[in-house]
């Protein structure tokens, strides 16, 4: 399959995440796109393209317009106060205070964040808008026949909600991918995220809506991030009800009842009745993932590849996490290839 | 005036605080207390006491149990995970989040948050218990007579709510005392809060009720931590309706505008018929406070005791933030000096 891949994730490169009360180095870095990006290269997956730019319209159908602005605005303001350090939010509209948005920089960081980890840096937006390129980049070769395509994402997205960024992602790239293809002819499209963390922000932006499946196989949120979402009742508000559904399991989880997992949520997708499937994929499910709690081995990636071939669906892979950068690679091409052979 | 100090405060002594995208050493630090004793001692305003310990009832009838539980926990269910800095939250429930409370750490420190500056150390709990137990130990002074008495708390309180810790704060030091008050005979007390940050978690935990006044003169949180709660339409809920009064004034702001909204909390504390008055005593309207925009001088502070004095009511003064820590004891006996000499 073809891959998109931009050189522009490169500006994404915090100094800083917030890791066990200590400022560390990002576990989301640049040599993570580089490693799967060799990967891909040298198992001969298929051509590599740049994505095209869409502009900010295709992102702003599923972000909230405040939302992006703000993106786009947050690293002058920080300059602006003299800070010294990457931008982190300091407080937030904890539990019974009120939702209104601030106007300091400290305050609209809260309001727009969901989690701490993710450091705001000079070039995060950038990389945010070409990530984003990189997966309607994708959707656009899906939708133009192509039976499948790979957008090398990076910063990821899924935990980007429709006006909240966090846990690495700023824009949700499978929920821009998703739109685009219900945009562009698709009736129905889903959604199946097998990050090892809940899709928090996926499901945010379509909670409401019967055109668009989101289910997410994940950590369950008493033990793993985002913690505050991914629950099994969480099944969808108003029309939306019934067209989300969350598999949370355990801590420790191995091949077994991942797959059992997998095969309830394929069972539903296609009562769905989907057109195009739009794949969240993380690798880090992967058992020696150092800030993960699945143990799914490099051959339980293939087994997941050629699964999803059987589906027989126009698919787009979208990347998201996986921090074992050693095998992050290798598990990418075990997916992408065994679909690709299934 | 009788000052009630412990030693155990210095068991409050995080290394961390989170601050414009760094770890620095933190604002609210042991010789804030340690500047103002000297000071009291060197004004000879009165005898100094230790607390004595009232144990957790008191604490209870305004903190959820589940909450204080988890503070007593925190410490060792942090270091059961091998982090190696001191306890920050890296996510919480977010807007549109569930509020259904985690098991692991990292979920219940964002539960139980409300901001990410107040690393949780090793001795933070020891010290808020401490710090409680001279809040309660100055009401029970004023309780059995004494026209005033000052708690020389710290850490401080008014920022922690019901079941939420942050801005520094850990017990609501002010609500517990003013709870204890209403618990041994007073029928009405009212709280003026003149901490340069509104008193969040004070306002939560009275926001429901008609027998405690509370009225914060403070930073308007479109600018100001914490950035979420004390606008002027806060004024309560149910039967509390009418007694929650907040002055959130812009930055920059001086004494004329600042001792305007003070004259009308102060008329209404009047007509409210109140019978104790809890001050929660911040210093950081000091005009050079590092963290704070108010521009309240030192002469200011003595003002305010002295107008504090002529409201005639038995008086609790509670120390809350200021950081200016130079200044913090000459400030602090300026409103507790001229209130004695009032």
């Amino acid at each position: 399959m073809i891959t998109i891949f931009s050189e522009d994730h490169r500006l994404r490169d915090a100094r800083t995440e917030l890791f066990g009360g200590e400022l560390v180095m990002p576990h989301e870095r640049p040599s993570r796109a580089e490693i799967v990006l060799r990967h891909v290269q040298a198992a001969g997956l298929g051509e590599i393209r740049p994505p095209r730019d869409f502009g900010l319209d295709p992102v702003l159908r599923v972000h909230d317009a405040d939302f992006v602005d703000f993106l786009g605005r947050a690293w002058d303001m920080w300059q602006a106060t003299g800070y010294r350090g990457e931008a982190i939010p300091t407080c937030w509209p904890a539990r019974r205070m009120v939702q209104r948005r601030p106007d300091h920089i400290d305050g609209l960081l809260g309001y727009y964040a969901l989690a701490t980890e993710t450091s705001f840096t000079e070039g995060s937006w950038a990389a945010a808008r070409a990530s984003a390129n990189v997966a309607l980049s994708a959707a656009a070769l899906v939708q133009g026949g192509e039976p499948a395509a790979f957008a090398l994402c990076r910063p990821p997205g899924h935990h980007a909600a429709f006006d909240m960024y966090g846990g690495y992602c700023f824009l949700n790239n499978a929920a821009i991918a998703t739109q685009y293809l219900r945009d562009n002819g698709a009736a129905r499209v889903a959604i199946l995220d097998v990050d090892f963390h809940h899709g928090n922000g996926t499901q945010d932006i379509f909670y409401s809506r019967d055109d668009v499946l989101f289910a997410s196989i994940h950590g369950d949120p008493r033990f793993a991030f985002p913690h505050f979402l991914g629950y099994a009742d969480e099944t969808g508000a108003d029309a939306g009800v019934g067209f989300t559904q969350n598999y949370p399991l355990p801590e420790g989880t191995a091949a077994g009842p991942w797959f059992e997992a997998l095969e309830d949520a394929l069972a539903r997708i296609a009562r769905f009745g989907a057109e195009v499937l739009v794949v969240s994929l993380g690798l880090d499910a992967f058992e020696n993932d150092p800030i993960s709690g699945f143990r799914l081995t490099s051959e339980d990636f293939s087994r997941l590849g050629a699964r999803l071939a059987r589906v027989g669906l126009p698919t787009v892979f979208v990347m998201e996490g996986g921090y074992d950068i050693e095998a992050l690679g290798v598990n990418t091409v075990n997916v992408l290839g065994a679909f690709d052979a299934g």
